[in-house]
């Protein structure tokens, strides 16, 4: 475990002060003092990133993806130091913790396949028509290149598939962008480790010393100086609202501004309809709402349902469900605290009910999952109750009826996920619902819960406004690269000039677009 | 010609300031009053679209073909009236304006097959696999929908193909997006014409009251009102750096962010390989400067050349024959006179030489082509050299050596093309050069010239900040409705409910990738 920055394939350490990681479970210090990053560390980061990206810019998708593997290798290799670590360091059990290894290790081989392949690439040609009149059509021919060094904000609820090596950077990599890591400060060991894996991959395969820098340090000042260098030429972050803008308020108003994805809060509204109201979808909802002591973004925050005996019945089920599940220890006294006083707030504004409050643990940063309630009419006044509280806590709003709930949706800010649970034989009479629905988020979802995303290339984690800051783009699956890549036209370019995807003999076997047509022919 | 704002279906003129046409060749105000649109004619027509945004995102896209054919059959309809009025707003000769109108019913009509065939909505679908451990993989799919209410503002550089029916309301309208257009000042007359052609065309085809408004007044009243409206959802631009940037910021300033496509400066480098050095590229280029009274996003405005006696000869060439090209009049008189302010300002500049300038004609509006040279320490040394001058203006650069050509490149801004004149025997030699420039355009060319911008799929009219906004779209080419549109992702969604572009049996038979694999194929 290296205490200090990794910038390349160097090590310095040269601030003064430094992050450490703590144990929820025990509170307890952990070993490690990692230096924060300095303004010349950070600067020496771009710099070196900027040089590097010449080169890999132009490496082959064949030679990216075995760098990419090498990665998901070495962090294998790492074997139970990473585990053992990073549960320490999240109070996450080692299941999770191997789970979402195997999904990091996974994700770099996805990205690996898909450079293996390489028609994500858009390859689109145009051939020319010489004789086309008034003026000759000349031959253009476009496909997606990679932009340039990529800052990554490390989030703290998946220290590794959202952090170090996962899917922002897996993504940029992928891309063809050296990636610096802003690591998160709750698991700067899991951090360092992974970090020293990447740069191990780097030099097995010979990529050029620079393409991957890990510092240390707060969002505040490391986080803020990479965002404003103007080397840096995109950012992928994930965290909280508050965050997220002050980044994205930076990134656009540099001089020349850059995309920065975030993925922020989202409270995940499931519809409950009518048929819905039973037994089975308590459970199912109990589970989601405290699954990994509802740290995931896809928790579900918000429930609406039509009042009715049915739905009493219904909340008394959940409630009792609810409270049953042990809370569990959250990922750092920060996110415990925060947690608290959010609930706190919550349960203290006026017309809420407490339908049910699990036990409070004696031990340290633990979490008592609550479910509460509102009228339609209580939440529709009050904006305060439509924000995301971080943890397994969820509100039911007893919409009065059909028209007060659609009101409700108008209203809803954009999200990551929906869900309606009911039947099909009731879509018909809750189609408007279901169609504001759709309008406000990234993914709905039927008869399921939002919880548990897959990583596949139909994925959409992203949605309007603040689930994400850019809806265009998904930071989960493959889709994930198109955020760091942009186009470039080559018009009447000498075929031999061009890379492989874009020759006329089409030497990598890849769907294009031609002459608007796909095919993988060559011309 | 309806002196009012157009406000879905209805009229409305409810505002007490106006614009009128203005000839700048005659000098004469043209017929017609057009009332700026108050803030409760904004209101009504964003309250409107969001309407009519219910309907319109749920029409196949077969419908919408329909319409937007039918908006070019409109447009044609209105035959010489609107030719003679564009000509008369714009000073444009007859031939340009038929050839824009040309494209600008071609591009309607491409976006028009583009809907017919469907493919471009990037169907994903991954099918489940209800037996895997630990967890079932659930059936997702997904595709693009239409984002909401999108304001477009009109270009003066192009009266037909990039304003009220131009590329970005084409490419809004296609993506299942209402268009609101903020009409530009110097074409209000042209802007009615096509503006309740558009009404006509919804009407005849059965489009929701509400998909298309077109608002007259400034950019700075009307325009910044529209891009705070909470409702409207993005907005394409093509004008000026400075009006571009403060709409983006305001665009980014909101509580929900929005994405704001601006089309911006670009001076369009053109590097010179010593072969190039001839009669016929001084002729191609001047051709190019020249064209359209360099008014063109396109036009090349740096030329950049490893100094040599063959560049004296060449210059002396390129001088020659631009000189001895008519200027022509511009497009307005706030444009002519920046042109002359801009012009001066940077001729006075230290060390610049005026190699060449046409004679300056006493009519009114008239723009005087001119050639500068400057060295390449100089260029480096003074930013404002790098800044675009709208019009008949280029600037040659004279590198010492090969080294000082790649300084100058590396710190040029983003732009929309570059382009290379040599032989590709000389590739190898500037290899540094030509890849630094690739990475600082969204299309590169060699042996043309920038100006002539295709419309075809393999089009990326877009670069790095400052040539527009967000570097990973095109407002040109069929991709440019991928500014417009937003994955959404069907999770488990019974297969009647789905929208034919992701049901089971492919009705549409458009191209989907399902399992990783592109195919037509129904599941």
């Amino acid at each position: 475990m290296i205490e200090a920055n990794l910038i390349g394939f160097s090590t310095s350490a040269e601030g003064d002060s430094f992050t450490t990681g703590y144990n929820p479970i025990t509170t307890e210090t952990l070993p490690g003092k990692f230096p924060g990053a300095t303004n010349g560390e950070i600067s020496l980061a771009v710099d070196l990133a900027t040089s590097a990206f010449v080169e890999f810019s132009k490496i082959s998708g064949a030679k990216k993806a075995t760098f990419l593997n090498a990665i998901a290798d070495e962090i294998m290799n790492l074997g139970d130091k990473l585990v053992q670590r990073c549960c320490a360091e999240s109070g996450l059990p080692e299941a999770r913790i191997k789970g979402e290894r195997g999904r990091t290790v996974g994700q770099l081989q996805m990205f690996g396949n898909l450079l293996d392949e390489g028609s994500w690439l858009e390859a689109t040609i145009d051939t020319a028509q010489l004789d086309r009149s008034p003026v000759p059509k000349p031959d253009i021919r476009r496909m997606l290149v990679p932009m340039g060094p990529v800052a990554v904000f490390a989030a703290s609820n998946f220290p590794l598939a959202f952090s170090t090596a996962g899917g922002d950077t897996a993504s940029a990599l992928a891309g063809g962008n050296p990636v610096i890591v802003k690591a998160h400060g709750a698991h700067p060991g899991t951090s360092a480790l992974v970090g020293s894996a990447i740069v191990k991959a780097a030099q097995k395969t010979g990529m050029p010393d620079g393409i991957f820098s890990l510092l240390h340090g707060s969002g505040s000042i490391v986080g803020q100086s990479l965002i404003k260098n103007k080397n840096i030429k995109a950012a992928g972050f994930t965290g909280s609202q508050t965050a997220g803008r002050i980044l994205y308020d930076l990134a656009n108003q540099r001089k020349n501004p850059i995309p920065f994805f975030a993925e922020m809060g989202s409270i995940n509204p499931v519809l409950l309809l009518p048929s819905a109201l039973n037994g089975q979808t308590a459970k199912l909802l109990a589970g989601s709402i405290t699954m990994g002591v509802g740290q995931f973004c896809t928790n579900p925050g918000l429930i609406l349902a039509v009042e009715s005996d049915s739905l009493k019945t219904f909340m008394e089920n959940l409630g009792e469900s609810l409270s049953s599940i042990d809370g569990g220890v959250m990922l750092s006294d920060r996110i415990a605290n925060s947690f608290n006083s959010e609930l706190e707030s919550a349960l203290n504004q006026k017309g809420i009910t407490i339908e049910a409050q699990a036990e409070l643990s004696n031990e340290p940063n633990r979490a008592q999952p609550t479910l509460a309630s509102v009228s339609g009419e209580t939440f529709l006044d009050n904006p305060k109750l439509a924000e995301e509280i971080f943890g397994p806590y969820s509100l039911v709003v007893k919409c009065q009826n059909k028209s007060e709930l659609n009101s409700i949706l108008q209203k809803l800010d954009g999200q990551l996920t929906g869900s309606v649970i009911g039947d099909e034989s009731e879509f018909s009479s809750f189609k408007l619902a279901i169609d504001l629905m759709k309008n406000k988020v990234g993914r709905i979802i039927f008869n399921g819960v939002p919880t548990g995303v897959e990583v596949c290339p139909s994925m959409q984690h992203g949605g309007p406004y603040p689930a994400s800051s850019d809806s265009r783009f998904t930071s989960v699956g493959t889709a994930a690269i198109k955020r760091f890549v942009r186009p470039v036209a080559y018009q009447t370019w000498p075929d031999e000039q061009l890379t492989d995807e874009l020759k006329n003999q089409n030497p990598l076997n890849i769907w294009r677009l031609v002459d608007n047509q796909w095919t993988k022919d060559s011309i």
